[in-house]
C-alpha cells in the first residue's frame, strides 16, 4: 500500500476501487443462488451468539442500562449500513469485547458523578461517540491507514491469537460460573441448593464439550468416509448451526426430573426503552464540562477502532484468498466513525469490524467458491464425457466453463487467471495418461477429485452474505424468545470453538507447537502448513523469535486484567511495528526475520530479491493448499496429489502480465497475475510470503535472490 | 489343523510342541526386561476392570452369595495355573460376562427349592463344575478342537463383534443407572435426593466420556508430534491405566462441595467367607437328584467354554500375528476342565479365555517386540554409521544383529525369516540411493523411520507377562481398599473403550462400514485395511454378506436378553458353521466367498490355487501393515512407504523352504516360511487369506489360479 498522507487521497482512492465493482457485488451474490445461505448462517452464528452474550454482560455491569438488545441493535444497524455502503464488504461488523470494557469503566465512573449518574450515562457516551467520529474522520482522511502495511504478520497474528485467548478465557470464566451462584438472582431458589448447582455446573460440562466436539468434527465432514456426498456438504455448511439446536434440544431432554432454570439459559432482557430514540435529547442535558472531558475516553476508543477495524480488514483480505476486488481502509474508517455518531446517538454501543468472525467469513466465501466452481466443472465433464470425449476435449470444455465463471470485472483482462493453468495441466495430465485423443470415462479418471485437485483459492467476493447475515442478527431481538431458549453452556461451547477455528493458518500458533513438536517429527510441520522457515531458519532462532512474540503476548492479555488501563492493551501491539522495524533487526538477521516475519518495507531496496520473492507468493498463492483452507474439503493423500499438480502447472505457466526470468533455475517462478493496477502492491499483507513454500529440496528463492 | 479325533493325540500333539518351546517362553520373558511390564499392565487392567464389575454384578444377582472377591481370585487363580503349565500363552484366562449370566439363572433356581436355598448353592454349583470339566475332558480327549478350523472368520469375528456389542450395553447400562437409585441401597440417603442423583449422573457422563476420549488418544501417543519419543511411548504404554488414576483423581476434585456416595465408586465386597475353603464338603449334602440334574447345565457350560476358549485362543493367534510357536487347543480345554473342577471345590466361578482381552495380550506383546527389534536395530546403525560405513555396511550390521534376535527355537532352522528381506531390501535401497559405498549419515537416512518401515510384524512370545497380570489380578483382592476409589462411571468408559478398542482388524467391522461409506470414498477402505475383496468382490455381493452376517449378529444380541434359553447364543453362533459349509455356498460364488471369507476347507481341492493363495498369505503376512496392528505406531505416510518396502522385498525374496513358479506372472507370489511342520497348516486360521491384500492393479491370485 503506498503510504499517502495527502489529506483524502486515500478516500478517494478506496471509492474509485470499490465502486467499479459495485454492482458486481451484488449480482455476484445473488447468481450464488440458495448456496450463499451456507455462509450466511454460519457467519450469522458466529456474529450474533458472541454479540448475545456481550450483551449479557453488559447488561450485569451496567445495572441493566445496556442489554443484549442494544448490542444486536447495533450490531445490525452497522452490519445492514456496512454490507450497502461500507467499502470491504468481507468485514463483519459487531460490538466486540473492547468496547464492552470500555463501556463498563465509563458506567462506572458516569453513576457516582451526581450530576450525571446513569441516568445521563447514556447521553454522555452519546458525545463520547461524536468525538471518537471526529477523530476517526481525522484519522481516514489524513490517510493514517496507510501505515498498516507496517503491520506484519508480527502483530496481527499475535492480535489474532489474543482474541482467541480472550474468547477462549470467556469460555471458562462462563463454564466455572455455572457452578456458581449468578448475580442478581435470587440465591434462595431451588436451582442454587448447592446439589442444583453442582448438576447444573455438570450438565453446563456435557453441553458445552458436546457442542465443542461435534462442531469441531462437523467442520470436517467433506472429508469424512460416510454418507452421501450431498449430507457431508450439508453438515460441513450447515454442522456448528445445527449442533447448536441439537444441543439445544438435549438441554430439554431431562426437563422432566429437574427444576425449572437447569440448566441456565440466556436472560431475557429488557426490552428497548422507547425514550432510547431520544438520547440525543438528553445529550443537551450533559455539563460542559463532561462534553469535553468525553474526548478522553474518545481517544482511546479511537486508537482502539482504528486497530480493530484495520487489522480485522487486513485478516479478512490475506494474501492467501486470492482476493481480486480492492482493498478499502481509509473509506471504511470514515465509514466507521459515521456509525459511531449514528450509535451514539441512539444511545447504543457502536459495532466495529470484528475477529475472528471477518476472517472465518472470508474462508466460507472461498469454500463456496470453490464449490461453485467444482459444480459447474464436475457437470461439464461429465457432459463431455457422456459425448466420449478424449481427455484433451473434457479439458478443453472444463477450460471454456471455466472462463465464463470468471466475475467479468470492468477493469480486467477478462479470466487472466486460472485458465493457463487448466490448459497446461491438460496437457500435462493427458500426455502422461498416454493418449490425449482416446475418450476417458470415469472408471480412468476421477473427475470430481481431479477437479478439487486443480481449482485455485477464490473468494465470492459479494455483499450479500454480509447483508443477509446483518439483517438476522437484527432479527434476533424479535426472535429473543426463541433464542432464550439456548442453554448458556452452550454458548460457552461455542465460545471455545470460535477460538480453535482460528487457531490454523496462525503462523505464530504455528511455530507455538513446533517449540512443543520433537525434532524427528518437526519435518511434519513443513508437511502440514508448508513453513518454510521451518527448513531455512535454524531452530534456535525460531524459538528465540517465537518466546519473544509470546512473552509480548502473555504482556498484552496480562494488561486485559488491569483495570483502566486494560483498554490500552492496542497500543502494546502497536508497539510491535516500531520493535519489528527498529529493533528486530538488530537481534536477527535479515535472512531469518525476512522469513519469519516478511514485511515490504523491507523488500523495497532490493529489487531483484523482491521479485523473486514475489514471483515465488504469486506462484504458491495461486494454487493454496486449500486443504487447510477449505476446512479439510481435501483429505491428505489428495492433498499430496494436488501439490505434484500445482508443481506441474506452475512449472510451465506463462502469464502474460509479467515473467521474471532471472535465472535458468529460476524460470518456474513466475507472478500470478493478480488485480495489479488497483491492488497489487497496495494491498496490505502480513508478510512478503505466504503460508505456503516451495517443496524441500527445492531451491530457496531467498537463497537464489542473493546469487542472482 | 488336521482334523484328528483319535484319542488323545491332539493334547499329545500340543504337549510336545509347547514343550519344546516352554524354556524359552520363560527366557524370553525376562529376557524383554522391565519393558515387560507395559503389556502386563495394559491387560492387567483390561482383565481386571471387567472381572471387577462382573463380581458386582454377581454381588447384585447371588444376593451377595458371590461377590467381586470371588470373581478376582477365581481369575488370577485360573490365570497362574494357565500361564505357569497351559498351552498357550497368549490367552488370558477370566470370569466372563457369560459365565455370570449362568450362575445367575442356576442361583434363581436353587434359592427357590427348599432343599437346596441359597446356603447349598456353591454346593450344588461345585457338581454342576464337575460335570463340566468331565465333558470338557471328553471334548478334549476325542479332539473337538479339530473342527475350529471351520471356524471361519465368519463366525469369530461376529463372536468378536457380540462381545463388544455386550461390553459397550454394559457400559450404556451402567451409565443409565447413574440416574437412577441403585438396588439393595437405602433411597432415603441424601445421595439419591432427584438433585443428587441427576448430578452424579451428569458427573458420570463427565467422567466416563473423559476416560474413553483420552484413553483412545494416549493409545495413538506414539504417532503424536508432540513430546519427546520418551513420552510419547510412555503414554501410549501406560496411557489407559494413567488415564484411569487421572479420571479417578478428577472425581475428587469436587469432594468438598458434593456429598459422600457422589460420584458412586465400587461397592466393597464382603471378605471371602473362610468357610468357602470347605465348600467340598457341603457339596456331599446336595440331594442326589440335584447331582444328577447338574448334568443339564453343565452341559450349555462345557458348550460354552469349548466354544469361548478355543474362540479365544484363535483370535489370540491369527495368522496376521505370524506366531512362531504352536497352538495348543487340546490340551488347554483338558487343563480348563481341571480348573473347572478347582474352582468347583473353593465355590468360586470358572475362569475361561476371554475376548478382547486375549487378542489384546497379543497385539501388544506385538508391539512389545517391535520395540525390542526396533531400539537393538536403531542402536545398530547409529553405531555404524558413527563408524562412517556405508549403507551397505549399516544393513549388513542390521541384518547381523536381527538375526541375533531371533529366537533360536530348538525345531527351527534359526533365524530363516526376516533376514533375506532384510539383505534384499539393502542391495535396493542402496542402489536406488546412488552409491552403496559412500558413508551415510542420519541427514540422508532416517534411522528409526527405515527400521519401523523394515520390521515384520512379531509377536513377543513368552509367560512372564500372562503371569505377571494375574498375579496383579489376585493382588487386587488385597487392594480392594483403593479399588474402591475408582468411580464406577470410569468403570462404564473403560468398558466403552474395550469395545471400541476391539474393532479395529474385525473385517465383519470394516465391511459394515463399508456399507455407510460413499461410493466415491470406498477405494479409502482399501487403502486403510488392506481389503482386498473391496476390488474383487462385487459391492451388491459384499453388502449381501454383509447384511446376513448382521442379521445374525442381532439375533444372537438378542438371544442374550432372553431368560434362561440366552444362555445358548454360542449355539447359535456355532450354527454358522455348518450354514457357512453347507448352505452359504448355495448364494455366493466361491471365489466371491474365498474372498470375503476365506475357509481352508475349500481351498483343499484345488491344489495349485492353495499354494497361489498361500504364498500370498505368507508373502503379505510376512510384512503385516503393523501401522494397524501396533495403534497408529506408524503413520499414515510412513504406512504408505512400507508397502512399496514390502513389495520391493517379497518380489526379490527368495526362501528355502517352498517356491511356486507357476507361471512368469506368479514369480513374486512366494511361499513365506513358517514353523509349518509344527504349525503350518495345522494352526487355525479364520481364512485362507489375511487382511493384507496386494496393491490395486496387481493381479490377483485367485484369477491367476484359475488362469494355471
Amino acid at each position: 500500500m503506498e503510504e499517502t498522507f495527502v489529506p483524502f487521497r486515500g478516500i478517494k482512492n478506496d471509492l474509485q476501487g470499490r465502486l467499479m465493482c459495485y454492482k458486481q457485488d451484488w449480482t455476484g451474490g445473488f447468481r450464488a443462488g440458495f448456496r450463499i445461505l451456507a455462509p450466511t448462517t454460519y457467519i450469522f452464528f458466529a456474529s450474533a451468539i458472541p454479540v448475545i452474550s456481550f450483551g449479557e454482560q453488559l447488561e450485569r455491569d451496567t445495572d441493566g442500562v445496556l442489554t443484549a438488545v442494544q448490542t444486536l441493535a447495533s450490531t445490525a444497524l452497522c452490519g445492514i449500513i456496512h454490507s450497502i455502503i461500507g467499502g470491504q464488504p468481507l468485514l463483519i461488523l459487531g460490538v466486540a469485547e473492547p468496547t464492552v470494557i470500555m463501556y463498563t469503566f465509563m458506567y462506572n465512573f458516569a453513576k457516582d458523578r451526581p450530576d450525571l449518574g446513569s441516568k445521563l450515562f447514556l447521553a454522555w457516551t452519546g458525545w463520547v461517540c461524536v468525538w471518537t467520529a471526529v477523530l476517526l474522520f481525522l484519522l481516514a482522511i489524513l490517510g493514517a491507514c496507510s501505515i498498516i502495511n507496517r503491520f506484519t504478520r508480527l502483530a496481527g497474528e499475535l492480535f489474532g491469537l489474543l482474541i482467541a485467548m480472550l474468547f477462549m478465557q470467556e469460555a471458562i470464566k462462563g463454564l466455572v460460573n455455572e457452578f456458581r451462584i449468578p448475580e442478581r438472582e435470587n440465591p434462595k431458589s431451588i436451582e442454587f441448593q448447592p446439589s442444583w448447582r453442582f448438576a447444573n455446573g455438570m450438565f453446563a460440562l456435557v453441553l458445552s464439550f458436546g457442542l465443542l466436539l461435534t462442531a469441531l468434527r462437523s467442520r470436517k465432514a467433506r472429508s469424512w468416509r460416510y454418507g452421501s456426498g450431498w449430507l457431508r456438504g450439508f453438515i460441513a455448511d450447515y454442522g456448528v448451526p445445527l449442533m447448536v439446536l441439537v444441543w439445544t434440544a438435549v438441554s430439554y431432554l431431562p426437563a422432566a426430573s429437574i427444576p425449572n432454570g437447569i440448566p441456565r439459559r440466556l436472560f431475557s432482557p429488557n426490552p428497548w426503552s422507547p425514550g432510547a430514540y431520544e438520547n440525543w435529547t438528553d445529550m443537551l442535558n450533559v455539563p460542559v464540562l463532561y462534553i469535553i472531558g468525553a474526548f478522553i475516553p474518545a481517544t482511546m476508543i479511537a486508537v482502539l477502532y482504528y486497530f480493530d477495524h484495520s487489522v480485522a480488514s487486513q485478516l479478512a483480505q490475506q494474501k492467501e484468498f486470492n482476493l481480486r476486488k480492492p482493498p478499502s481502509f481509509h473509506y471504511d474508517l470514515l465509514l466507521l466513525g459515521f456509525m459511531v455518531i449514528l450509535c451514539g446517538l441512539l444511545g447504543i454501543p457502536p459495532a466495529n469490524g470484528v475477529i475472528p468472525q471477518s476472517p472465518m467469513h472470508t474462508k466460507s466465501l472461498a469454500t463456496l467458491k470453490h464449490q461453485l466452481l467444482r459444480n459447474r466443472l464436475v457437470a461439464t465433464a461429465r457432459t463431455a464425457m457422456g459425448k466420449n470425449a478424449s481427455l484433451g476435449q473434457v479439458y478443453g470444455s472444463m477450460q471454456e466453463a471455466y472462463q465464463k465463471m470468471q466475475t467479468p470485472l470492468i477493469y480486467q483482462e477478462p479470466s487472466a487467471r486460472g485458465l493457463k493453468e487448466l490448459k497446461s495441466l491438460t496437457i500435462q495430465t493427458a500426455s502422461s495418461m498416454g493418449n490425449i485423443d482416446a475418450p476417458v470415462d470415469e472408471s480412468m479418471f476421477d473427475v470430481e477429485k481431479e477437479i478439487d485437485d486443480l481449482l485455485p483459492v477464490e473468494v465470492k467476493e459479494q455483499r450479500l452474505s454480509n447483508l443477509l447475515q446483518a439483517i438476522m442478527v437484527g432479527g434476533c431481538v424479535a426472535a429473543m424468545p426463541f433464542l432464550k431458549k439456548i442453554p448458556t453452556s452452550v454458548l460457552w461451547g461455542y465460545f471455545a470453538f470460535m477460538a480453535m477455528e482460528s487457531l490454523p493458518g496462525n503462523q505464530f500458533w504455528e511455530r507455538i507447537l513446533l517449540l512443543f513438536t520433537a525434532p524427528s517429527r518437526r519435518y511434519k510441520v513443513l508437511e502440514e502448513y508448508h513453513a518454510t522457515f521451518v527448513e531455512t531458519v535454524p531452530f534456535k532462532i525460531i524459538a528465540m523469535f517465537t518466546i519473544f512474540q509470546t512473552v509480548h503476548l502473555l504482556l498484552c492479555f496480562g494488561l486485559t486484567w488491569v483495570p483502566i488501563a486494560g483498554v490500552l492493551f492496542p497500543l502494546l501491539i502497536m508497539l510491535l511495528v516500531p520493535v519489528r522495524q527498529y529493533i528486530l533487526p538488530k537481534f536477527f538477521k535479515a535472512v531469518h526475520l525476512q522469513d519469519l516475519d516478511a514485511a515490504e518495507f523491507e523488500e523495497a531496496p532490493a529489487l531483484t530479491f523482491d521479485l523473486a520473492t514475489e514471483g515465488e507468493m504469486g506462484r504458491t498463492t495461486s494454487f493454496a493448499e486449500d486443504g487447510e483452507i477449505l476446512d479439510g474439503m481435501v483429505t491428505r493423500s489428495r492433498g499430496e496429489i494436488r501439490r505434484m499438480c500445482s508443481l506441474k502447472v506452475t512449472s510451465c505457466t506463462a502469464t502474460p502480465s509479467k515473467e521474471f526470468n532471472q535465472s535458468p533455475q529460476q524460470s518456474d517462478k513466475v507472478y500470478s497475475p493478480r488485480v495489479s493496477d488497483l491492488r497489487g502492491d497496495q494491498s496490505p499483507r502480513f508478510g512478503g510470503r505466504g503460508p505456503f513454500s516451495p517443496r524441500i529440496g527445492e531451491p530457496r528463492p531467498s537463497s537464489l535472490g542473493k546469487n542472482a
